[in-house]
C-alpha cells in the first residue's frame, strides 16, 4: 500500500491523557483511536494486525476442533438469572439498557450463558457430544478505571470457545488439546518466550483452572516462576500444599508482574445444570452436559505485544502479526528524483510476489522523518532506496527492525531474502 | 464437514414467534437462534454464509479504494452533540447506558459523527485526500417493533464506508464507482435480477440519493419501476417534476414492495462543517472536506435472499454465499454400508479438490428426512450415494436444489462438473 492512501498520520507526543506505553505508541503511530478511556476505535494499520492475530487464534481454534458462529451483544435478563448473574449486586461491571417497552436488557460481558442457553436447543443425546462452538466479539464491561490502553477496555474485542462434553474425560482431553493450541498462539504471535501457563484457582469441578501470563512491567498480575521447571503458579494458589504437589521449592521461584494473556477453564455442571443442559447417555439415563471456557482477549493481545516488544524508538512487530512485511523507503525530495522510480519498480516487483510492502511515498519529507517514522510503526523489514544505494547500480539498504545493523544488498538479493 | 460436527438441527414446525418467512426459514434450518425480537445469535451454517457475503462486500469495497478499520460500539455524547443528534427527541432509536462516574454514553446506531471526528485527526491539508475508509460493525438501534427477522433488528450487523472529497467533483467521480461496486454486490449475492437502484430524496447537497431495492412482497417500501428502462423511483421522490426531469411516463411505472438493501448518499458539509473537517486547497484556503456515505446491512442482505429466492422446501442459496457447495448424502442405516463408505471416499477426494462440502454423515436416518433436511438448508448441489446409485459401479444421483431434475453420473463426472 502506499502510505499516502493510509489517511494515519504520526505524532511526535505522547497523548497527554494516556500512562499505558502500549496506549501511547499506538496512538502515536496511528493504529487507535482514542473515543473514551477504555474505548478505542482501531485504525486501518491496527486493523491489519488484528485480522492477522484472529486468523492465528482462527486457524489454532479450528485444528482443536472449534466451529465458528457469532452470538449476540444484547442479551436477555431470563438467560442470566438461571445463574444468578444479572443482579448489578453479583456482577458489578455489567452495561445495561432499556428497549422501547421497558425491558432491561444487557451488553455480553462474558458469554458462558448465552452459549449454555443455545446448546440446550440441539444438545439431547450423547450423539450430540462433543461439541466446540467459538466466536470472536466485541465484549462490554463497565470498569471503574481504565488506564492501560488496549489491555483493559470499557469495550474489547476477544474470542471465546465453550466446550460440551459428555464426561469430565472427554473434557480433559479437549482441555489437553486447548492448552497446546493456546500456547501455539503465544509463540506464532510472538510472545512465546515471555509467556507461562501458570496453575490459577479452579472451581468446583477442578482444583485448578490454567492462565497464560506474559511477564511485563505492564502487567497488573504478580506470577511465581520456577524457571528450571518451566512452571509457573498464580499468587492465589501459592500454599505450602499446592507447592507440595508440583514438587516446588519456594525459595526456587521468582516473582515477576505479568498480563494474562488468556485462561482455560474447568466448568464442569456449572452452568450445565442450572440451564438444565443434559443428554441422553447410552444407557438412557439423563445427565448434565460437562462444560469449559476458553478466552483470549485480541486486543490485549496486540496491545501485550506492543508493551513487551517494542523499544525506545517504537513498536517492533513480530513478523506473523505486522502489519505490512516491508516498509520500502525512497529518500529524495522530488516524484521524478531516480530513488522514487525505483522504488516504485521495487514495490510493484514485491507486492506482485504477494509480499506485503507499506512504500512511503509521501514527497517533501526529511530522511530522517521517514526513518523516525518507520521506527515508531514497526514494520519487520525496512527497505532504503536513495541516490547513495543507486550510485553503483540497483542496491537498496536494507535493515531489521530489530536490529541496528544495516546493510548494501542488491535488488536480486533483497527480493530473494524477502521470499525465502 | 461431516453433519454430526455441526451441532444444529432442522425443525419441521415454524416457530410460533415469527411471521416473517426468513426468520421462520433460517430458524428451522440451524442457522439463527431468537434472543428475544429483533436479536439473533448467528450458528456456524449462518456465520459462514455471513463470512461469504462479508468477502464479497469487502472486495468490492477494496476495489474502489477503501480501507478497512473498526470503529467502536460505544460513543461519546460530546462527539454526537456537534450536529445535535445525541437528544432522544431527535433521534428516537438510541440505545444509551452509563459508565460508572455517571456519564451516558450510546452504541452506535449509525457513523458519520464517529468518523467525521476521528478523520478531523488527521485530514488537514488537499494532499489528505480523498480518503474511503470502512467497517464491519454490529449496529445496535432501539426499534419499536420488531418483526421482520434477521431483516430489521435491534441488533444487526452492517458495512459501511465514509468518502472525504476535497471538492463535489472528486465526490462525484467515486460517487458513480461506489454505484457500479454496490451493482456488483447485488448480481454476485444472487440477487442481481430482483434489485433495482432507485432514485431517492436527497439532502440539502444533492437531488438524489440512491438506494437499491430488491423486489419482494415482504418489503417494506414500495417502489415505482419503469421496466423498459430498468430505472426505479422511490414513493418520495414520485412527483410529476422528477418524472419529467427522468422522462418517465407515469403511466409506465409499476409499483412494487421492495426491501431496501443498501443506500449511498451525497452527504456535502452536512458533517465537515459541525466538526470543522477542512482542509487547505492548493491555493492555502481552508474550506469544509465534501463526505458521501454508503451502507450495507450484512445481515439484512442474508435474509433478503432467503426472502427472495427460497421454496415451499426450503432456503436456495446461490453458491457463490451458500454455506457449502455440496450436500453429500449417503443413504442407508449402517456406518459399515457400502454407500456410507463411498459416500465418505467422495467426501476426501472432493474437499481434498478444496470443494466444500457439507457430509450427512447421520445414521439411522431414513432418506425421506436426509431429503427434507437438505431442501430446507438449501445447499446448491445435493449427490446422494445410495445402494441404488452404485448397483453398476461408482455412481451418484445429482440434483441441483433449484431444479427438479436428478441425473446418474460417474464419480468422476460429478468431480469434473463441480471443479469446472
Amino acid at each position: 500500500m502506499r502510505q499516502t492512501q493510509l489517511f494515519t498520520k504520526t505524532s511526535k507526543d505522547n497523548p497527554s491523557d494516556e500512562v499505558s506505553k502500549n496506549a501511547q505508541l499506538l496512538i502515536r503511530a496511528g493504529y487507535i483511536h482514542k473515543e473514551m478511556a477504555g474505548v478505542y476505535s482501531i485504525l486501518p494499520l491496527g486493523y491489519r494486525v488484528m485480522e492477522k492475530i484472529i486468523g492465528i487464534v482462527k486457524e489454532e481454534m479450528n485444528t482443536i476442533g472449534g466451529i465458528q458462529m457469532k452470538t449476540s451483544a444484547i442479551q436477555s435478563k431470563e438467560v442470566w438469572e438461571k445463574t444468578n448473574r444479572w443482579s448489578d449486586d453479583i456482577v458489578d461491571n455489567w452495561f445495561k439498557t432499556t428497549l422501547k417497552n421497558g425491558t432491561e436488557v444487557g451488553l455480553s460481558f462474558t458469554n458462558e450463558e448465552a452459549y449454555s442457553s443455545i446448546m440446550k436447543n440441539f444438545i439431547s443425546s450423547y450423539k450430540d457430544l462433543p461439541q466446540y462452538p467459538y466466536d470472536f466479539k466485541t465484549i462490554f464491561r463497565n470498569e471503574t478505571r481504565s488506564k492501560s490502553g488496549i489491555m483493559r477496555g470499557r469495550e474489547f474485542y476477544w474470542k471465546a470457545l465453550y466446550s460440551f462434553s459428555a464426561d469430565q474425560e472427554q473434557h480433559d482431553t479437549f482441555y489437553e488439546k486447548a492448552k497446546t493450541a493456546y500456547s501455539n498462539v503465544y509463540k506464532r504471535v510472538g510472545l512465546g518466550d515471555y509467556t507461562y501457563m501458570t496453575f490459577a484457582s479452579g472451581g468446583t469441578f477442578s482444583k485448578y483452572s490454567h492462565e497464560f501470563q506474559t511477564v511485563s512491567d505492564a502487567g497488573e498480575d504478580l506470577i511465581y516462576i520456577d524457571e528450571a521447571k518451566g512452571i509457573a503458579i498464580n499468587k492465589e494458589v501459592l500454599t505450602d500444599d499446592v507447592l507440595a504437589e508440583l514438587e516446588i521449592n519456594r525459595d526456587s521461584l521468582v516473582e515477576k508482574k505479568a498480563i494474562e494473556v488468556g485462561n482455560i477453564f474447568s466448568l464442569g455442571f456449572k452452568f450445565s445444570e442450572p440451564f438444565q443442559l443434559t443428554y441422553k447417555t447410552t444407557e438412557g439415563t439423563e445427565v448434565p452436559v460437562f462444560m469449559g471456557s476458553y478466552g483470549i482477549g485480541i486486543t490485549r493481545l496486540m496491545g501485550t505485544v506492543v508493551e513487551v516488544l517494542s523499544d525506545e524508538k517504537g513498536i517492533v512487530w513480530p513478523e506473523s502479526i505486522a502489519p505490512f512485511k516491508v516498509h520500502l523507503l525512497p529518500l529524495g525530495d522530488d516524484i521524478t528524483s531516480m530513488s522514487f522510480e525505483e522504488a516504485k519498480n521495487l514495490y510493484i516487483e514485491l507486492t506482485s510476489k504477494g509480499i506485503e510492502v507499506l512504500w512511503d511515498d509521501r514527497i517533501n519529507v526529511m530522511a530522517g522523518e521517514k526513518f523516525a517514522d518507520s521506527d515508531l510503526i514497526g514494520i519487520p523489514h525496512r527497505v532504503v532506496v536513495s541516490a547513495r544505494s543507486l550510485k553503483d547500480g540497483k542496491f537498496v539498504e536494507y535493515k531489521k527492525r530489530n536490529s541496528s545493523e544495516a546493510k548494501i544488498v542488491s535488488f536480486e538479493e533483497l527480493i530473494q531474502m524477502l521470499t525465502a
